[in-house]
């Protein structure tokens, strides 16, 4: 797998070696050890550094999470475009060295932003963002190179997300945080409309679609959508701080649609995986994790 | 402009130069030297190569042609993997070194080939070789970054073609010179239909993009679809030779659709461009230059 060192990385290795994989992961430098887990040292930005990494491995399955995804800046940043031919030459390099199956991180910003919920089957994939534009783009090119190297490719598109470990700079631990030190929040009105999963259950998905059969694209969504300005309300009441949150302070971003949500038929019928944590038990773990100060470093 | 030295990239320079625009192109090894173009050596497949170059260059507009196209083996070969981040560098490198208007080549293949003729609007997109896949990657990370950097990118389609300057092993070019050489020429029986269009109407077709204001994907596409097999037909009846060909000698190739045709509105009402070539005229010029051994060598 690559990105275990990610937000979801990290809970997909949990995930992973509780279902007893045998897990081998890639780091840009090693000392990131952990028990039960074989570490490879490889920068996949480094063209040549995908076939010595598939042949050292011989991994059967493929988990492939890493990207250039710092908040506030990924949606734009050129960086993304270096992941379309890295994210590539790890594929080609795994089906050559006899690979079977990969599970790839693509993104609900793939689809047409529409006020619809996305339907993997029938919402046009019309990416706006640069982030959602080289995703799709990887998606595409691996699709027909999956076929022609005899590899089962299924794509998994994240939706929202939060939890233990998640980016202070992200909105859910932004929030927690604000509150927690006792600040101001200021944040837009929040009407918009958001699928969020908790980042256990995201991991969960993903080794639930790595262990399927399931090919091609499916959502990693909850169904549910929420007003962020539930979610927000949520948090403060958690916290014990509701009436600290500015609601209508930030103003809304430009083109921000009133819905995001994706349609979980496939992941809840095809892959047999449901979500098992609600936003209130979710929101009261992660409340708890930054108030123990676990993210204090 | 990139690929200069292609069979429609010579045809390009011609038309841009008759239209009286100064031309730099790119090549991989200079003594490629042509009246009126200045020539810079560059490997586009070289990461470092593109500021380099659109720095030298200076220029404000920018078509690009390059691509892995060695016939019979392009539309599978793992080299057109390289292609999307080498054109994606290019098009970065452009925008940031001033650049203001960009026509790639794009191809019919990235259409889902359902037999109807391919619209712009309203064709779903869906590659099944890895050429189209490759191709519509490029162009689905392109647009995108395009807006980002200000630039204005046009995606010329281009459907079928042929003429004077093409590779001895492409269609059109091996019928005429197996003809010419009195041997009998296997085909498939070739009922599919496809559309056809002179390589020097190609050529003008992408000066006439270039020239224009339009943006988003365009047909490079004369409307009208013949079947293979009349095609061929006129080709053998030019060269006097019509007893010579052995249709249904060769297997339809798997999954050939009986159509692969592609609209033209925009090209010609939104472009102002109409192809001017006929079939029959186009076939008797390229049949006259393979007689006069211009493509002996």
């Amino acid at each position: 797998m690559t990105g275990a060192s990610g937000f979801i990385g990290g809970h997909v290795v949990d995930a992973l070696l509780s279902q007893g994989h045998e897990v081998q992961a890639v780091a840009r430098h090693a000392g990131m050890a952990r028990q039960a887990v074989t570490w490879h040292e490889a920068d996949l930005l480094d063209p040549g550094a995908h076939e010595a990494l598939t042949g050292a491995a011989q991994a059967t399955h493929l988990i492939h999470l890493a990207w250039h995804v710092a908040p506030g800046s990924f949606w734009s940043a050129p960086e993304n475009e270096r992941w379309i031919d890295a994210s590539l030459r790890l594929l080609r390099a795994f089906g050559e060295a006899g690979g079977r199956r990969v599970v790839m991180a693509g993104t609900c910003a793939e689809y047409r932003w529409d006020g619809e919920v996305s339907s993997e089957r029938h919402t046009p994939l019309a990416p706006t963002t640069l982030y959602g534009a080289c995703k799709h783009a990887t998606h595409v090119a691996a699709a027909v190179m999956a076929e022609q190297l005899g590899l089962a490719l299924a794509w998994g598109r994240v939706f929202f997300l939060y939890g233990p470990g998640e980016h202070s700079d992200r909105l859910v631990a932004s929030v927690v945080r604000g509150l927690l030190a006792g600040h101001e929040v200021p944040t837009t009105e929040g009407h918009q409309r958001r699928d969020f999963m908790h980042v256990s259950d995201v991991a969960r998905a993903f080794v639930a679609l790595l262990d399927s059969q399931v090919t091609g694209a499916v959502n990693i969504a909850s169904g549910l959508a929420i007003p962020v300005r539930e979610l927000i309300m949520l948090i403060a009441r958690t916290v014990g701080e509701p009436a600290r949150v500015r609601f209508g302070e930030l103003p809304p971003r430009s083109g921000e649609p009133e819905l995001i949500a994706g349609e979980t038929a496939r992941l809840t019928d095809e892959v047999g995986f449901r979500p098992t944590i609600g936003l209130r038990e979710g929101i009261g773990e992660t409340v708890a994790w930054w108030r123990a100060g676990a993210g204090a470093t």
